[in-house]
């Protein structure tokens, strides 16, 4: 039961890189939420391929056809099934790769876990390729967290290899890249983001980065210590996707250097409003909401395919030998992961707070 | 269902602060592990308070009772329940917390969240006293994943506010502070961090910090992606513990600066063995163990609990205030912590192993 | 996680018969719910051993201590723990089961499952004790719809052996029995039945029966089909129990002999009020109820424990053997299952209920 | 969540009667195992529309398309999805059902459920349509069951309407109905079941049964009381089923009427094998596998759609009106429902079985 996930909505995903079709079944959803496909749509081209700055140049139309669970335009509350058939593959390019293992790929823990009865074409169920229905489920959840409380949800990047850029810990309001943009609000600080994928592209190479990821309007209140809750259901969710080696609420790692006197997040009312004065718990005390703004960041590792050389083994002849991968791949995949991180967030917010009745 | 966590193992943990009891049912265990209870209570003497650097002086014998699924010493394979009395409680050291709620605390949450019903005498379900059961599950989990496959579990800090020691990712067999100093194996660091506990207690405050834990034995070829992994449980069991902020796995947020090349951890077969060159991720690829050490990262915020004078609210009167904590608190709960998320590691561990069979 | 059940509200059970203590954790119950806990006290004295036709003289006390989850009378919205001390156990009544299985226990099954590491005194976790547990949370359970939604439950018996009784299919409001009465309406019955018990018991045998169950005021709308219903997550609870063989809702088996324009419940305004003319379907169509009282039966095997010689095997001599079984048992547990059997329906309706906001 | 079922597999069932497709994703299967699609097809085609006495009309291909989880023949271990497209539909047939409820259908509880969102088009969600996934799951479920431990899962129709046929409780070798036949293996009686639904077809009306279904081979010691079991996992599965009203297992209600030394199976040698002399319990004791068949009866109420009028309501109108349904509809969906039980015994037998090694 690994691709399932959720406890009020339930999200399970299929499907394989290669295969005839992706997918992802959205059961739990509340009915009579009228959905707008074509943000969706939008919300999907964010992820993909083809459309970033050192993006695989693999373009597909990654069109999600919605099977089941929307009626008149409105979700039904019966389950909500969605399928993108895949097309434009190239599977010889994959071939080998169970017997001589990608470094940093799944080729040899899934030649371990499934006793070499995957289909490796493309990475499988582990190609990066899963995440699609992913943000299609956090795209819907997205709609449904706006049309019942009026949530927002917002990403940028803060660090690309070696730049960095400040996170939204401090401020309420913060400044939203345009939409199409590379997804960093100051440009000078974007650029030199570009430019270090640009550089790792040029050298055969990959480059990582974090994302933070922002819901403003989510109440208060909301969510079931010890486990049942936003910061449990986003870390679970986001670990999901391969690449993920790091998620943090708030002020993240960086708490671990403070003082209490420094890091506790003081109350007040300002306006007649009761706010909390920082907000380095990031939205959170004791796992419920406090009516901040959600604010959590995600570590992706560089991409694992790169052009150059690598060592790694020959499983049958049981020694050591080289790789090098061809193909299409990402120099950089978090200017696609970013909606994906978003998504995900919505879904653990939109799953926390339909439990709001309990 | 919020204090449940779990796919094959189960763990319900109940309790307040100052309630009759706290305690942990457990269920799912595999049947006839001699389980040797001493060991366990000594596991759990690392975490009971008044025994480390900067802890509260509120000293419990924190004895674990077990009222079933223990039959001559063998786990019999039906749940497991312990539970653990609760005395030496000052109650009335936590009066009104309701109304002017502390920083950094569950206070004002919980109000929104349980409409003003739940206990908060010593924080009630949300105080640091509920990690007791989860420690004493993980003593379990680390017992039986000792027995099942050989599997040992190390902790260290590595991080005390301003004072940072390098991490195990890239040595495999880690030099392990001796029993009962503090738990960091470069005595000098060591040394400076207690100073930082210190100097921070000093002042009435705290100071928050992170602790790296790792499994050696684990095989690899376990996991079930995309969620049903060592990695997506030991986060949403870890965000369970209100101070945690953070959680990452091998080279954690610092992937984020690397390149691909730098980053992919490459196989080789060494003396006959097939091993990872470097452990950047952790012992996992794909979300499915490599047989690498598991290694994880979790950052703990400094305890909101301080003597100093804080802003805060009246909630009643609806206007700002002023708030001095009294009674007992750490000044550092890292060293507590680390058993902890220690034992976390191995309920984590264990719940995947035994989804091996599948 | 065999004995953990639910989805919203999460039951986890514990406990040996001649261990200890047996218990329960209830998580997931709505807060601030005042709970009384003598009228508690009362239900579960309806399943008590000694005080009704047949049952087994062992004579406990039974008093479920609260350790978590209610403060001032009232549920925190956290765990709530309970726990009944074992007492009075004849341990040595039970020897040699292991060996020699008792014909209609789990002492084999038992054996196969666990590899003859459970605890086999009393029947261990298989003990009809446990349901005492069972039926604690489900007087919580009743508690909380009386007073969300005026929810009633009754419960009468219509089977014991050769006798039979009509159930409450066609009549909307029962006649329910006195309370301490032989739970079936029709004195004349009752006593027949009771005469059956004791026939059974002159003879050193046991004997059968069904017990129907009622909830009314249940409001329609309620459950998400397909399985996350009160008809899947009754019969699920029910079956828990070793000696229920089936379960059944409105006209049960008997819809079978029917034809279709005799079955269907059709709908009519009756003083501006919609109702069914019927209840044929036990207030569900489709798995969501629809307004109409929930009712449903729940089929008792008689007590295998009996006292007349009886045919098994010697497990270790691997021969076959003869046994009589020694010690304190029900000639007919049907009387004291009925609350049980009540608290289950209970259970299913809260925890479709707690699901009614999604 | 409520189209989802199981703890170690996961099916997620989806689709609306009329709408693009039906379908189902199946999680936590096992990797490497051989799949025979021809023979899931011969399954399917059992449960096909237009091919058994009385049956509706609606002739459909239903043939599944496996999208994931299958590659050269086997399975992966990644999740299996599979869908069937709608053709053949009469949407108009059903128009108007949100106002007037069909008696014996979901249209009003839907209605109450879903607030009017839901696809009413061909019974929508609730549709028997919808049975053809979960059979989809099931047939998989059965060949995973043969490969892995040489289980053979039978069925038969033991009533229909007024006429009976005895179970398979006292036997071990049941005799089997030739394939394409009517499930019952006494000619005499089959003809007289299908005398009963041709009878209750030429008076517009329709008439319901029970089934019996068997697996052989099943080994001993499987399951997790008190609710991890094969008898509550398909008790849970088969009330899913919207016309199913009552489940039982081994002599079902039947065990209510006797006394213990009649209803006890005993233990005994035979040829050096130990079997139960009787199988009353229908293969489990204290929910425990104990080795033999497994046994288990399932009630289904007549077809409510029938050509007569029935009474009924105008919900907007507010005010009692007549209805009269047009359209194709079977006379008696038994003989379609006998290989959905059996997949739904297959699909709870596989999922206790994957949670042996735990």
């Amino acid at each position: 039961m690994g691709s399932t996930w959720g406890n009020r909505i339930r999200i399970s995903v299929y499907g394989e890189s290669h295969g005839p079709a992706i997918g992802v079944v959205i059961d739990g959803l509340p009915s009579g939420i009228a959905i707008d496909e074509e943000k969706i749509v939008k919300e999907m081209q964010r992820r993909a391929p083809g459309k970033q700055v050192g993006s695989t140049p693999r373009s597909e139309a990654d069109l999600p056809t919605v099977l089941s669970g929307l009626y008149n335009g409105r979700t039904t509350g019966t389950p909500l099934a969605m399928e993108i058939l895949n097309t434009n593959t190239h599977s010889s390019d994959y071939d080998g790769f169970t017997v001589t293992p990608r470094p940093g790929h799944a080729d040899y823990t899934a030649r371990l876990r499934y006793k070499m009865s995957n289909d490796p074409r493309g990475g499988g169920h582990f190609s990066g390729r899963l995440t699609a229905p992913i943000l299609f489920a956090g795209a819907i959840a997205k709609q449904i967290l706006k049309e019942k409380c009026g949530v927002e949800i917002y990403g940028h990047i803060i660090r690309i290899g070696r730049i960095s850029a400040p996170g939204w810990e401090e401020e309420e309001v913060p400044v939203i890249p345009a939409e199409g943009a590379f997804a960093q609000e100051n440009t000078a600080v974007a650029s030199r983001m570009k430019e270090e994928i640009e550089a790792a592209k040029l050298e055969n190479d990959s480059v990582g980065g974090i994302v933070e990821v922002m819901a403003t309007g989510f109440p208060g209140g909301i969510g079931s210590p010890m486990w049942d809750t936003v910061e449990s259901s986003f870390a679970q969710l986001m670990f999901g996707v391969p690449a993920v080696k790091g998620v943090s609420f708030g002020s993240g790692f960086e708490v671990a250097s403070r003082r209490g006197s420094q890091n506790n997040d003081h109350l007040a009312f300002k306006d007649g409003k009761l706010r909390m004065t920082t907000n380095h718990g990031g939205g959170f005390e004791g796992g419920i909401s406090n009516g901040m703004p959600v604010l959590a960041q995600v570590a992706f590792k560089p991409t694992p395919s790169i052009g150059m050389e690598q060592d790694t083994v020959d499983l049958d002849a049981k020694e050591n030998t080289k790789i090098q991968i061809k193909g299409r791949h990402d120099a950089c995949i978090v200017p696609r992961a970013l909606p994906v991180a978003e998504g995900c967030l919505a879904l653990a917010l939109l799953d926390a707070y339909m439990g709001k009745g309990e």
